[in-house]
């Protein structure tokens, strides 16, 4: 099969299932494990919003309102979500929201090098069989949830790749001025 | 609406879906920066057959052969792919991949910790807009994996969510063996 | 008051709370995270029967089975109970369990130098609030669950005294044997 | 044995206790390697305080002033009494008076991340036979300090589980706050 | 041969190749991966500028824009270049751009202690067969680049020498003046 | 100037400088700050032979035997030399002998992470000036030489392309090993 | 003999000696490895006139200027003296000294947690043979310095002695002081 | 007045001194704080025999026998002595020997990188006024040893610059050994 009819049929295929799915695009839940962390958080949706993403804040513990956490996945089990988890210190919600749900979880736990920075090893040295990952930026993570959305989401896909090309241009134009600079 | 209501329009939702892209199934690509991780990859990939995932292996190094990792990334750009890859010691590989390719990037260095884990921050420490996530257990980035086409794939969503109900199972009987212990 | 009768009245005190609690001796639940460390348990219970403290084996994830650990703890709600938790890599059982308990929580998590002991700060940097305590010794750990128990058991204060003294003893000898090396 | 009727009989036996040990109330002993934590220690006798604990503050180094360390250790032998050491660098402190009481001993060292955590391990690298634990957070040793009392004490039992339905209501409360912000 | 003699003919090569390669001066061009550390370039530039060597600046990112640092490397393919590059958190410019030219490479990652100095690890963890080398000080950047190009140009040679007797003299100095302190 | 001219030119001069300075082939001198390191610097030796480099092996000790390493660096202050450091533990020689030579250094310190690598950073911290580059692979030091060598002599830097393209190569055929993997 | 014969031959030993070598006070010099370091050598200055102790200051390079550091070395020699060694970063100076002289070497290097403290690596990772002893505490190294005088000056020893029972006073007046705290 | 004259008086002194404190040569007591360490301590001694030290060897633990450690000192008060104190894990022997006596002391605790070397701290962050120095080699405990009794003892300062000659002599042959490979 040619290149171009390959191309056409795909169209329709996107187009064939806008159809059926249009109306589930995507959520983020950035759950968080105290509201002092609220502050990071806004900077997660941020950079969510500007790739066009919705989100909704929510607060719970794994370690002090598990049921609270658990309650929370239920809710929106029948939903089209991705969690953001952003817990500091001791990161247990990660990996507990993992193993509690089939839905993709983000692990981004607020900036700190602390001790070395070792606070990120509770949310990589999680137990066997868990899928949390981790990014420490909250522009990655907000650019992580907009990839997996955009596995079927053309449009987000789009998004994606116009943000690396703006990303591009931003350097080309940075080389042209430095290499002015002496 | 009740939820019984609620259920069997999604059931139907699900079922049309289903006839539209139902030959649209993902594909993980561990994408390895040397030959010498094959075996860790090989991992990987157990943990991707167990959950029903099919894989690629593939050979390219961000540092050595760029130009290689981008004609890969070309190579699958219409397919619905997401990519595992696997780089020891500074890992380039992961950040590079995610910049030029819109599909999720799930980092999986293999497993060290030379230099009191030193190496895992050049895959923690990206640049701003980058979006790959890390992950150190092989088990982890398959589920990982897992759960992004689950967003869509309601067949591998149960799936999901059976491995998870295994390991608590596994965990019941543990606690049996233990008990009569001393 | 003389200090001769002074210990007088607390012999009484200590003699009539020995009619009124005598069978309420304590017990420590040694609860772990996975049965692969049911051989670093087993030294926490074989140094708990050297100071004459009952332990019972449970285990229980606070990642993957939540609510089983609640359960676990509902269970031993009204015994006189010291937990002691056990879980490697990312420890959130300690605070988990001390979060939803009055008891007193003793983490002794597996021995492991891995990342330069970065696991050790999952167990430290616990959330505001939470009372969990942490050695990294199995003797360490029934040591300090038989001081807990000694607060009100006069006879298990002797034993830990007892203790204390062979320790002691042993530097002595030790002494005695290198003076003589040369 | 009903429930109801164990229940029945707990009660009488708390009753019973009360009347022989009821005078009997614990203290923390706060003791400080030096003058300078005192700050840090008033950070702890305020937690005490809100859970209903007296303390005493007391300054004795293990390194300087062994023989002072021993006499307080012997005037407090005949107290109800839980030592929260709190010693800066490498704390000796901790183990020392561990080693030299029957009495609980929670090592709560100033906080400090220099040279990524190290000093942390100054109280965590102990010798056999020791039994001093540690946490990092004021706060965190008295709730420890609580929960040892509360082993017997059954009205500070209650007031643990009050501080702890305390932190739930918080974490329910901030829920409620950040779901209307966006 | 007498010494006298192996300098007369060592000065006649000298000249020869003055004659030869006399318009062939080197340059560095410092290869940034983002305009943010221009100020730390400046720095090395300083130090060029010091020694008497030439400098370009120039931004390409190895993650964003790999085809960008290919074309720059094709650019300075025929000239007479040092590269020194400057890239923080996780470094893989430094060592993609080495496995690219067969130009040496200084690796001058902007100085960072974060994380214990994890980020310098991305630096030296390189791939098989990479040879940039590295060092944390611009000065050192600066006169290592002067070294390389001295090993043919003796004049530049003369120079090290020279900065190498300024810094022995301010030593000197400062030893005349705090003996006279007290 | 077209390039075709350029190349043509630049073909003269080299023929020219060939004449010149052909008998000017560099040498590196691999000095060691003990015995002990040996069988390290032979594996650097390997590198350095398989791009036709010469080298000579020295020993000497920056802390114990300074003077010496003075005269080995007066003995080649006439030749074209580079020096390849390796000294483990507390490196002092790299940077001694750096400030004392206007040659070119590469610090190759033998491979430990001992103390979580901290070794490397007595090659690192080096004093204002100092111009000592740090390699922790002796491949890499191999290549780092090779390259300064190149920078005049294009016979070489031809054997530089050729070993980068010999690694591509490998790169290239492991990717066709592993594709027929699953 | 009794003990009282025995301080009183002793008395006179000290009589006999100070005769003897009474004009023959040591002196420590603090040998810095540049001059900014000069304000932290004024703190061990102030400690070693608070025991007593003269001094010189000196700068000397071991990596810049090793044959001056050899001179003063030799300056020296015939004199009663411990040196103190003052180097920050990669600390080459405290085993070049101890390698070249046969006085007490008293590494002191100025305080600092960069990279988790890793420069103080290289004060301890010391060759073979060399017994340059650490210290972090300016204070420290100048108590060090006087107990090694006091070896053999009585006098110095009795200096030590009050030095200490000051230390011990100070912490019974804060244990006084804070027991009146609440 | 010359240096023959200068030359001629110091060894009329050192002949009256030698003539006064002959009997009085120093011993070091090596003193650990368990009997495990022998095997380590008898490392230490091997060196002290070598340059013709006398050594005792005892046991005694600042944790848990302080009182013990207390005596041992006042054994030793009145004779010519230096502590070497080896102590493994969180080390207070040193500090607190040295807290409480006016010899000097030496810690020279078991080689251990565990924890990235994290134990080394507790035997740095040593308390105000406290004069213990670390080394972390036994042979280095041991030439530390000897210089301080070298201060007043020339027949000993004589064997240590025999011990640095033979230092130097090594390395001397060596250099000549590996010249001749290749």
């Amino acid at each position: 099969m040619r290149v171009r009819d390959q191309k056409l049929i795909r169209a329709q295929d996107v187009l064939a299932k806008q159809l059926v799915c249009g109306d589930m695009t995507g959520k983020v839940v950035i759950l968080m494990g105290s509201e002092k962390d609220l502050e990071f958080c806004r900077e997660i949706a941020k950079h969510l919003k500007a790739l066009g993403i919705e989100h909704d804040f929510r607060v719970a513990s794994a370690h002090k309102t598990p049921e609270k956490v658990l309650e929370i996945l239920k809710e929106f089990e029948q939903q089209k979500i991705i969690y953001i988890t952003v817990a500091g210190r001791s990161n247990a919600l990660s990996a507990f929201v993992d193993a509690n749900t089939s839905k993709p979880v983000i692990a981004c736990p607020p900036y700190s090098d602390k001790f070395g920075g070792a606070d990120l090893y509770s949310s990589l040295r999680v137990p066997s069989g868990i899928g949390s990952v981790l990014t420490i930026e909250p522009e990655g993570a907000a650019v992580a949830a907009a990839k997996i959305f955009a596995v079927e989401d053309h449009a987000l896909e789009k998004k994606v790749i116009e943000y690396h090309n703006a990303m591009r241009k931003e350097i080309e134009k940075a080389d042209e001025s430095v290499r002015k600079t002496k």
